[in-house]
């Protein structure tokens, strides 16, 4: 599989370098972009967006991947797109490792008994149904974990106090979420029974951040669960007077082997070049403690909204793909099928962006593209400067995580940046609902996208990704 | 018991009357006044309300009345005046209607199953263990379930959907708890088999806010919740599509006959008049979901220190009391047991305040007390205006809770009022924790309370309260 993806890669690259580095042209006419203004402008008179993600979170709600309400999500974005009148409308089959959570609790058994609030981690195993008690150990870093004496942990629960960075772009989540992904597993090779951890979360709120994490073959899995940042600081202040302290754990979950869901997509066809197509979308499954309204409804609502309003404005020369993928949370397995399934036809990706990171404004624009197309880019950033779109000259950008599984492919890919500052306080909590996005907010980000998707589309030049090195 | 209440306060009146209206008088010393300004920039120094009341919600953490943390409590709280130098310290009892949370969860069956955030409101029934399922009817206030036709709610749900107005005052609180402390009953009178409303709430996070409610003697008691504000813009949309919305709703809760608890007093006794006395305080007790750090951490604490800076400052001539009252959020047990164990002593109360609005900046004084204690009111004014604190002239302050079993007796009453903007974002939820307090406008909390307490106690003017109409 992987040899004919690189095969593929190579044969992009040489067809394309003879476009590469050509002159300045007026990439284009003074007519479309016209029509890209009245798009902006009609992009943020509409409500189209916060319509649809309204629909979703409460008349499907959460709908993590394998559950009852993640087939309602499927069709209900199948009826959404047909409605909205997508030229074509379909599904494609993911399969990804089902796991189902029942109950969660927590407590100080002593020397202090009170309450503690913490969500188990996906994929976490069960407790025995009393609940594992055990001595807490603190650690602040899963390096200082991984550095420790062997059977440091023997018996106890371990207690990883990372606290996550706030900022703009969300760089803290990257260093973060290490003790979230293989916490429970260096916990366990130092003889830990139970793992716990202060959330992923710049939230002061008391509420516990949920996210995949994994088991190691070979290491003993071990039950794994998140302290919201109040009851981290709890914990860490009795374990700071000096007097053992005792915690109570109880998860009940379940893997449930192989489920399946469906990537949906919308597409927009093209008048000149419909083979060609820009991809945008978000991701269509949620977890199950919120509503999924920044995570990602958002994304899912933004980007249909967006390819609508393009479609309305008038028919473009590239088809313009919405995908809806699955199963993104449980490790981007709709993403990783997508690929699979579309592996021939990646190639003729012109530009990517996935909407995966809420609704706060976008306040930048950068691009991952072959120096060849950087004239569309200067052009697209231009028209989003009126939407205070700040376009970061780097042509470095990180996409979305369901655009991770397409970078063998070299994709021209784009980061168009939400406002990440608060992202975090509700990332993966029960408290991720509606009420959490701002509209006018959201029709910036419509705006941006439709811009985005529409100049993509009708660029004189067809953007490429950077050659492999 | 009213009777001797009355004549007790008519002779309160009678003896005071000729000190009534007299010129103004130097309230003060200048060494007096020296004291006070270095009592107010110790108290901007001081740590020790922050150290208590962390100590009191991380090592006692929630302490609902009769539980066995309101017991260690009343440990903590009797310990601690020990330890701070109060002259003495005593325990009185207080006796109330003791209940219990076990567990309570919700969910929307249909049509879109999802959970919903819920509390059990204080002396909710259980539910059967399956709980009760029954579709809901929305009304928007308490008023409009009360002029609906009889039988209206029939086998029903009834959810009052009414939002608290956010004001610095917290004046939004009064009409919206009339649907918390009487919905059930005004529901069962309709028919209804289950009872929840929107949270008394500022919030816009997934916590549900409990409080006091109440049954009536010839109306079925009917099992009772509030919802979080997002779970009620969920049910309110969903209400809204038109179609049936049937809920589940499960509560396990259980009346446990009388509690007993105790109010904790510790007192600097006075030099010159030590029965008459300053009563600051809050109340010990919170409610079970948080850990009770605005509601009333801070104010037992706030006030401890404040005392006990006075006292490190100079002995006062008169005594300042610090009550810590008993099983509050049950509806002002500690304070009425108070009142009736001490009622010959009521009369000798020269100044009181209570402090239970959480710990962010006092921005107001405001007396209610005899036209002849005004001088000293103003005397006071004067040295809370350092700390950016507006003399409120109306004299006519609504005070503390624990305050009102006062009211037979007119004692002199201030508020100190603190900034209630975002108090009622987490009053009784979970996340009531010791985040939540500024340290820094606690500072100021306890150096206003240190001012006041020291000023009270020291003024000539011994204070009265306003004459019985």
């Amino acid at each position: 599989m992987k040899k004919s993806i690189f095969a593929g890669v190579a044969c992009l690259v040489v067809s394309f370098a003879a476009s590469a580095f050509q002159a300045p042209q007026a990439e284009f006419s003074e007519q479309q972009l016209k029509e890209v203004k009245a798009l902006r402008d009609n992009a943020l008179q509409s409500d189209l967006a916060w319509q649809l993600v309204e629909s979703l979170t409460t008349e499907v709600g959460p709908r993590m991947a394998g559950s009852p309400a993640d087939k309602l999500a499927v069709a209900w974005a199948k009826k959404q797109f047909k409605e909205l009148g997508f030229d074509k409308v379909w599904a494609e089959p993911a399969t990804f490792p089902k796991w189902q959570r029942y109950s969660e609790s927590a407590s100080i058994v002593g020397p202090a008994p009170q309450p503690l609030h913490i969500t188990a981690l996906g994929s976490s195993i069960s407790t025995p149904k009393s609940g594992i008690e055990a001595e807490v150990i603190e650690f602040e870093t899963i390096q200082e974990l991984e550095d420790a004496p062997a059977n440091i942990a023997d018996g106890k629960i371990v207690f990883i106090n990372y606290r996550m960075n706030r900022d703009r772009d969300g760089n803290g989540y990257g260093p973060a979420v290490q003790a979230r992904n293989r916490g429970a597993v260096e916990a366990s090779k130092k003889g830990a029974i139970g793992y716990v951890m202060r959330s992923v979360s710049t939230g002061h709120h008391r509420f516990a951040h949920t996210g995949g994490s994994h088991y190691q073959d070979g290491v003993k899995p071990i039950p794994t669960a998140a302290l919201s940042n109040p009851d981290a600081d709890q914990l860490q202040r009795l374990v700071a007077l000096g007097k053992p302290v005792t915690i109570n754990l109880n998860i009940q979950a379940e893997s449930m082997g192989q489920g399946t869901s469906y990537n949906v997509i919308g597409e927009i066809t093209g008048s000149e070049s419909p083979e060609q197509y820009v991809l945008i979308g978000g991701h269509l499954d949620s977890w199950d403690l919120g509503t999924g309204a920044l995570d990602d409804g958002a994304g899912v609502a933004l980007t249909m909204a967006a390819a609508k309003l393009v479609a309305d404005q008038s028919r473009p020369k590239r088809s313009i793909r919405v995908v809806l993928f699955a199963a993104e949370e449980l490790g981007l397995y709709g993403a990783k099928a997508y690929v699979k399934a579309n592996k021939d036809k990646v190639a003729n990706i012109v530009a990517a962006a996935e909407s995966d990171f809420g609704a706060d404004k976008i306040w930048a624009i950068e691009s991952n593209v072959h120096s060849s197309a950087l004239p569309v880019v200067r052009a697209i950033a231009k028209q989003l400067e009126p939407l205070n779109v700040e376009y970061v000259r780097k042509n470095a950008a990180r996409s979305g995580p369901d655009l991770i599984p397409f970078k063998p492919f070299n994709i021209p890919a784009f980061q168009l940046a939400q406002d990440g500052t608060d992202y975090f306080n509700y990332h993966h909590t029960a408290d991720d609902t509606l009420d959490k996005i701002d509209p006018v907010q959201l029709k910036q980000n419509v705006a941006t996208y439709a811009v985005f998707a529409y100049m993509a589309a009708n660029a004189k030049t067809r953007m490429i990704g950077k050659a492999k090195k």
